[in-house]
């Protein structure tokens, strides 16, 4: 059945009875407000999927995408060091759609917020030419705030996972391939990890000075780390981790994707020397990789990437913006 | 310029360095997300504005498409009870956008909020194939949470303002009608006043046992506040406020668009017949035409509409659904 048989209405109706209620919540779905109280500090984020920009319903299931329109929002959230504990869900949607892809799309969504303790408690739904799904989630955190600002002269630059994985997997997808290493980059690109863990032992242990997740690409947000820390950076190149498939798929110019690519949805974060030790125990006791790539210098020394001989490397691309191309 | 030569992030950086800044933020604009504390209760609502949907340019300025998109969002909050504090707003937009023109939507946008004491904490912006507004509002009630689910069996319907006018003023906008009367319904729909000083008076001196606003039409939000209710309405058509304009243009079918056009964003609440003089009151001194249009009776009774005869009107229009026609 499509959307515009069923209406708007009765669709919401629907959703509406299977949402799990929650002592949180006050006053959620259905009213024109959601009401709640919020105790302790609050972050809030918003960031939006937008069909033909983000995504093509060819590549992806509807379930994978609703995963991933609350996994982009959570991962702002793990940057800063909190906990997702609300969602807010802004939608455009095709008159033409099917009502079992958008219920499947919703699955996904709230699989996800339920894997994390998120409650879903407003939103809206209209007509649009595309898919067009914005998110807003809040977030607590129990262990300060972890900004952008905090980066110090002599830190040393972590990343989680591996880098370039996502942009690679976009252009697998639209070329269309289908061998395994395409397909692991792919499924990297369709559905990013959120870094939670990480990042609330991170915080609980004050190890880091500044954070921001990789979604513009390496470069681009370490800019944006750099401007707000008032700092530069060196980053070594050969020091960047690269998957397997990664490597697999690229032969040449193997670090221009890592650096540049968008949508990995990694912590990159800066800490103390003397936090070494403590970041590779937590590593291990994560199960999640975290590889020092670089160190904080003087703003003046500005951004510069080393390669494998020690000379900085020339860079073609230095991060995703959407208005800007080349 | 156009907004693909300016690029995302200067332009982010231009509005970002335009902002005041707010004792009640912790961290605004310019990290993974904003960060405060909110104390008490807080309400929250997200609504969105598509182009070719809820606007086309050329009926509105930069400055006015703004302004609307933080006003349906204060309507929500204003129908709660409660005043906005907070904003975020996530943004698509077509690659060739004139900066000038961006601007001047952040001008109205950003004059509305600073207008009701709300900052701009937080948003996105990435491209799309049209300009699509989604605005996440929070705000906090100082005299307790109206909802929709009050309204008991003998309670008086009341309306702010006067109905239908911006529903007519689209049919204007798209006939391209510019006499005076046209012209008064079209800024009608193109900016709604929000009902903030009737919606904190009725708050504080608990006058309302429901009220919702008037967003998808008389009606169907009637709907909405019954169904939460589990309560049934009897509405008296002679009684609806309508205006001069309205009138005027309107020759037959008088009250068909009043009770089923949407967008008026007018306030409609439900409120015992001993406060009756209490709302005639706070009409004279907050100079906000307030009309009592009908009863709450019980559920079994349903939602009926009775005409100047006392006959009940055979209803050709129930309200704005986004996905069904007719």
């Amino acid at each position: 059945m499509k959307l515009r048989e069923l209406g708007e209405f009765p669709f919401l109706r629907r959703l509406q009875e299977r949402l799990p209620s929650d002592s949180r919540v006050l006053l959620g779905v259905g009213d024109d407000c959601a009401a709640l109280t919020l105790p302790g500090m609050t972050v809030i984020t918003t960031d939006a999927m937008i069909e033909g920009v983000h995504f093509r319903r060819e590549w992806t299931s509807s379930v994978t995408l609703g995963e991933k329109a609350f996994a982009i929002n959570a991962s702002d959230i793990a940057a800063m060091g909190g906990e997702p504990t609300f969602a807010l869900l802004s939608l455009g949607v095709p008159q033409e759609t099917e009502v079992e892809d958008l219920e499947a799309f919703f699955d996904g969504f709230l699989r996800a917020a339920r894997e994390y303790g998120t409650a879903l408690i407003g939103g809206n739904m209209s007509a649009a030419p595309c898919l067009m799904i914005s998110v807003t989630l809040l977030g607590q955190t129990r262990h300060g705030v972890i900004t952008r600002s905090g980066a110090k002269v002599g830190d040393e630059v972590y990343v989680t996972g591996t880098l370039g994985d996502a942009a690679l997997g976009l252009r697998m997808s639209q070329e269309g391939r289908t061998d395994a290493f395409a397909e692991h980059v792919k499924a990297r690109f369709l559905c990013p990890t959120v870094r939670f863990s990480v990042s609330q032992e991170l915080a609980m242990h004050r190890l880091v000075h500044a954070m921001i997740d990789v979604s513009d690409g390496l470069l681009q947000d370490l800019g944006h780390l750099c401007a707000a820390s008032q700092v530069g950076v060196l980053i070594d190149a050969p020091a960047l981790p690269l998957s397997t498939a990664y490597r697999a798929l690229l032969g040449e110019n193997l670090w221009d994707t890592a650096l540049g690519g968008g949508e990995d949805y990694e912590l990159l974060f800066c800490a103390a020397a003397e936090s070494r030790e403590a970041i590779a125990h937590l590593a291990q006791t994560s199960g999640c990789m975290i590889t020092r790539i670089g160190r904080i210098v003087p703003q003046s020394d500005g951004l510069s990437v080393r390669g494998p001989d020690g000379v900085p490397l020339r860079l073609t691309h230095s991060g995703f913006d959407h208005f800007r191309q080349g």
